[in-house]
């Protein structure tokens, strides 16, 4: 009998939580610090202890194989080992700490896979010291260019190259495997759906599209006593009408997407004068491509038809589109019958964040398995994930992988790893 | 035959225009500067030519009296000699020197008036200097306590005290006059209605009342992915709604009220961030009292609704009111009467911006008088006023003074004028 033990978990996630902890709260752990040379250094004699080789690749990941018996392919888990600013001890370490977990259990029972296993820690999804999100993972499969890798200079003021250059956890080279079969992401929520349905683990059907665009309205600034209201074009009011039709249009949506206007200015912004000018951001999610587009072009047209009533002249930088990420549908209905083994309700969310499994989804079969969030909240010194769900979700994630690995002939794939 | 000469008008407020010019455009002419201590030497000579004896008074504002025949009471005449930054060159010279006009106008035809005339220059009424607005006024007729007088500190870093000390344009020193049975001020309209209409010059009905209140809107900073639209809290959301509801009710005012959110700040104010509070100004103004605070009972109203339904909590100040004042009906009967003589339409219109008129009317008869601003600009290099409206102005003024004049029995009033 193979189960995971969920006091182990709960005490690594634990010492992992103390490894960059924050004196103003949570967790600030980031890239190549000495936090994250610690927490590889810790990871990888966990790792070690699980029959896991650990090393780390060219860009600091840390990568640990369990060889298979059938030697030709793998079945990749992981998640990252960075955090943002103040941020949760969850969120990222579960996945990789699950993953260990899951090699510890097969190997504590004697079981062997027929395909190999892989942990990974990304050491970069969060984006906060370069300004980029899900960069390791990126960096890891050559989506960013060398040279653009080797320039960003990060918050530590050392460029990517330098910083990777004096990262020295004191571990063997590695690399991603080139041959995989599929990643599997174990992740918590970080929203509110599981937390108020009382559901307590659910398969990921998408990772979110999200489209961003920055929006300038001129209009005319003017004595805010002396211009009648039917001679103003004010800008703000015309900001105002902006910011509810982007919520009109997301509210219609049956809970597909999400609209966001999160920041805002105006010109010059003083008690007595009518704005000439206001700048807002709009974002829009959705994990379904089609629906996003045509948000996309509702809120143009909402501009336009606004920006003619109010006398405003509209500027609109194109919208910068992450197109949504199915997962894999093999996977999303292994993860549904593991989580009906382990005597839950089965259930498929839409990921409203992006994760590094969308990096992975293109080369491999990928799949995101969720466990609550208490109150949806994550980014926070009070992110918290109850320890059973933590521990229900390695459960999950060690029956997805010995269900997939039933399987002889799953399909090899090729990752375009960068090995150097 | 006593008439103003236009060309002389004209000269005259395009060289006080030269005093101060900035080099970035318009006129940047601030109290107790260097370019005011010329402005009221150069005005100075001119009430001198025009036979008015010039004075300054104990916070330098300059005064030119004329002594009538009958001795008793004083008609005074005036406006500002300071503007704002990169100001226009009629907005408070035109009543200055309009008022110089009309004294030289009655000298030139050798006319004597019972009253004795005054014509005023006051030294701060835009508040730039000292951050509030009819300074000078208010100093000279006490609204001001002296120890809050003394120790204002200005722009420049000097105390309003110090400034006046350093003071010194040469002249004798002198008091508004304590008797007074008029205050007329000549003024652009600064708003855009007399120049739509085409009509040439407005009797002022009343001095806008405004009210000014700060918003702070407390919702929940949340992820813009991961919350589902029917459980944010959006603040910036709710502040879109207060924005159009203040437009909305100003706008149901028929023209009698105006309703102005100029300035909005967020928090966190990130693209991907459901701000958590929203803080803006809300400013109404209206030179009805009753309607002013129906329209402030109705936005608190509106606030507490659009709160309630958002799921935000509303901290707002209490309403910061400087009630309508209302001109005297005699005098805008007056002016009505003197725009007719001169052959236009007689018109009335509130004012919707501040005056010293304001200030000087709890204490004396008090009416302002309306010339066209082109677009209604003001506060701007672009401000702008033809030269027979301008002219136009100073006539009907002349007109008026002479009609009041006529008036023997004309009642004294007693000003509480501070003259050390």
């Amino acid at each position: 009998m193979v189960s995971i033990q969920a006091n182990r978990l709960q005490s690594r996630l634990e010492a992992l939580a103390t490894i960059g902890r924050d004196p103003g709260g949570g967790v600030s752990r980031f890239p190549y610090s000495a936090a994250h040379t610690e927490s590889v250094r810790t990871v990888a004699a966990w790792m070690a202890d699980a029959g896991l080789q650990a090393g780390c690749d060219p860009v600091g990941n840390l990568i640990g194989v369990m060889r298979g018996t059938g030697g030709g392919s793998t079945i990749l888990l992981g998640s990252h080992l960075d955090s943002v600013p103040h941020g949760g001890m969850f969120d990222g370490a579960l996945g990789v700490l699950g993953g260990v977990e899951v090699a510890q259990a097969l190997r504590e029972a004697g079981v062997s896979l027929r395909h190999d296993l892989a942990v990974v820690g990304f050491a970069d999804e969060e984006g906060y010291a370069y300004g980029t999100g899900t960069l390791a993972s990126r960096c890891a499969l050559g989506d960013v260019p060398r040279a653009r890798f080797s320039a960003l200079r990060g918050r530590d003021g050392r460029t990517l190259a330098e910083a990777v250059a004096a990262f020295a956890p004191g571990l063997p080279s590695t690399a991603l495997p080139a041959r995989a079969s599929a990643y599997l992401e174990l992740h918590i929520e970080q929203g509110p759906v599981l937390n108020r349905t009382g559901q307590r683990a659910a398969a990921v059907e998408a990772i979110t599209g999200i489209a961003r665009s920055r929006l300038v309205l001129d209009g005319e600034a003017n004595h805010a006593g002396t211009t009648p209201m039917a001679l103003r074009r004010d800008a703000l009011v015309g900001a105002a009408e902006v910011i509810l039709a982007v919520k009109t249009l997301a509210d219609a949506s049956a809970a597909r997407a999400v609209g966001t206007v999160g920041a805002i200015s105006v010109t010059p912004g003083a008690t007595n004068v009518v704005p000439g000018r206001a700048e807002l951001t709009i974002e829009l999610r959705s994990p379904d491509t089609d629906r996003l587009h045509d948000l996309c072009r509702r809120t143009v047209d909402a501009i336009r038809e606004i920006a003619l009533r109010c006398g405003l002249t509209p500027q609109r930088s194109d919208w910068d589109v992450r197109a949504p990420v199915p997962m894999d549908g093999g996977i999303i209905e292994t993860f549904r019958a593991a989580i009906g083994d382990a005597g839950h309700e089965p259930v498929t969310l839409p990921s409203w964040a992006g994760h590094d499994a969308a990096i992975m989804a293109p080369h491999v079969p990928t799949g995101m398995l969720f466990v609550p969030s208490l109150g949806g909240i994550s980014h926070s010194p009070n992110e918290w994930t109850a320890w059973e769900d933590a521990a229900l979700g390695a459960d999950v994630l060690l029956r997805t992988v010995m269900r997939l690995d039933a399987h002889a002939s799953l399909p090899v794939h090729t990752l375009p790893v960068v090995s150097s």
